[in-house]
């Protein structure tokens, strides 16, 4: 798979692996970057058992039993450590509104990294709420480079693949209470590596966004504010930017509706943006501007009356996200296209419950009309 | 778009029509036939308003106003008028076992064809149920003929777009009980046109699978028996070649998983298979053998006890349901992807309400143990 000089002296030895799952991995990306379906599985010419340079995961290990995390290490450990602890605090918050228990389950990818997948299932406010971490170790085959190229110019194109690393924490929360608004966000941090461990390229994305069934422009202003607020510490163009990319990418097409009110969305931020320490300062305000964002909004709603026509109301609404989540988001897509995923992890973000009602229209000047008519053509909040 | 000479003399003129509209009609037989999104619009060179030869659309009014539909009409007026039958006989006898009405909703394609949609929805026995016909006249790309082509070898290669005809029914049932299974079948007809309006390439498309929540083997066996007579009937063949296609069609990919016991799927049947007479028989009595291979169940169960853990195992049962419709069936991707599509028509096959529950895992032993393990190897049932 990999060619070139052996790793760095700190590194015991070179290590046998199984290169046919290594492009499994690869593929995973792939599909990531092109919204393609992955490739079919290639085994390389040799095939089978391949002797290889030490992998980036095994370099990270080491370093991290010797030395721990600190602000010199690599980027890749200091986000996975950074969304570790916020995926530990974000529950803990979110228990503390609910009264119930995450349920958390740590995995393992067989080729480096792995996740931790905390749920809460029909809990006393959330119907349904995931907070998942996932670290993926990889190598990119040469066509997944020369796409993402595009976006990326430091991509080496004179090799064969390269390894990858890619790290992130998502989360979706799904409230009973219909007036309750349903919210996601996504941080992740990605890297290739050079056959002797340095840093190829890398980029951050990530985004936020709420999905109400019932409009509160409080909330809605709220929400968009303490965003805002997050961006505009970093960058003054950011939410302007970023806002219109959420109304385009969170686009249920098919309805010519989006699937909520919006938030933030970005993607492919490297050097070309800002310095590394930048960016991923900004990612860190903005993962840390989530809990002040929503907290109010869930305080405010969770206990609020409401009809069972109103219930009938959010589980049409949790229908439209299902079909956000399964037609049109490349996260979900890349995930189910990808052999071996962690299925129950990419699914997670789906609502305990829906419904499809054919040809429901909402009434004449009725509050679900006018939900209806903001998602048709998405509002300026702040 | 179309060139030659104009069409017979039955014809009164030649008539100005907007050929970008058609342009939009031809992506939806392009992704259908490729799997592919539509290519992005294409105006043709000369842009806007083109004169042209009638269409096959304009002959075929012309000539039900004046014969009617008889043996001797073309197979596109002759499928039509068989499903458009089919579908009230089989809206008559679905209302017979609900005692509810359907609601029948007839629309117009803008460049000829259209359809009827019957939806029954939270019946005395069925949550939802849809029978719909659908009717479309359109043109059919360069692009779209040379990949059809692999398939069928009539096809013109010379021109630079044929119109086409298209004409399916398709129905979907899911009952309220769990013991009571969901059904669904669609039967087509496919049809280019050369420029003299003759027929260049045909072919008959189709099939029905049974996707219960709990196994009644009786039910299955009935089922398949039903169909495999049907089938018998015409080829001693078609059974087992069209079963093991409908295992591999309806499959849940990322779930390892089929969506239910599987029936019979078959596509591209043309003159290479058989005489057009003989396929047209073949799908009469496919579709003539839907009531007996699914009445006799949905009398047996539909009035079965149940408890509320039975009720929820099947929600969970539609959620795959709905993974499978959203995610892998080609036929909704085409129907989602088609600009002006009637999308109420293309998701009645939804169920009115779904689940999807973090991790959960049958118990050993139990039946919903049993059912999973037929959907993860497909059994034969006669």
């Amino acid at each position: 798979m990999r060619s070139g000089t052996p790793g760095p002296s700190k590194v015991v030895a070179p290590k046998t692996r199984l290169a046919v799952g290594v492009v499994f991995i690869g593929t995973l990306i792939y599909s990531m970057a092109t919204g393609d379906k992955p490739p079919s599985k290639e085994v390389p010419p040799s095939g089978g058992i391949q002797l290889e340079a030490p992998s980036i995961a095994e370099r990270d290990n080491l370093s991290k039993r010797e030395s721990g995390i600190t602000p010199s290490s690599p980027m890749r450990l200091r986000m996975e450590a950074f969304i570790k602890e916020n995926q530990q605090e974000i529950v803990r918050a979110l228990e503390a509104v609910d009264g119930k228990r995450f349920q958390q389950d740590t995995w393992e990818r067989p080729n480096g990294g792995g996740g931790i997948t905390c749920v809460l299932q029909d809990g006393n406010v959330f119907e349904k709420a995931g907070v998942n971490v996932s670290v993926v170790y990889g190598s990119l085959p040469r066509a997944a480079i020369s796409k993402m190229r595009a976006n990326h110019k430091a991509l080496d194109l004179d090799v064969e693949s390269l390894e990858f690393f890619a790290a992130g924490l998502s989360l979706v929360l799904h409230p009973h209470n219909p007036m309750a608004p349903t919210v996601h966000f996504n941080y992740r941090y990605f890297e290739t590596a050079n056959t002797d461990g340095s840093t190829n390229a890398w980029w951050f994305g990530g985004g936020t966004d709420l999905t109400p069934s019932y409009l509160f422009d409080e909330d809605v202003i709220h929400f968009h504010r303490t965003i805002k607020e997050a961006c505009d510490a970093h960058d003054k163009d950011y939410y302007s930017r970023f806002k219109r990319w959420c109304d385009e990418y969170f686009s249920v097409k098919h309805r010519s509706e989006t699937r909520g009110v919006g938030g933030i969305f970005f993607d492919d931020l490297d050097e070309s943006e800002k310095d590394q320490e930048s960016l991923f300062a900004f990612v860190q305000t903005c993962l840390g501007s989530f809990l002040p964002s929503y907290l109010p909004l869930i305080e405010r709603r969770k206990d609020m009356p409401f009809t069972d026509r109103e219930k009938q109301w959010q589980q049409l609404r949790r229908g439209r996200y299902v079909e956000f989540n399964l037609v049109h988001d490349r996260g979900t897509a890349f995930g189910l296209n990808t052999p071996g995923a962690r299925i129950e992890s990419i699914l997670m973000s789906l609502p305990l419950t829906a419904r499809w009602q054919y040809q429901h229209e909402p009434e004449k000047g009725s509050r679900e009309e006018r939900l209806v008519n903001v998602l048709k053509k998405p509002v300026e909040w702040v």
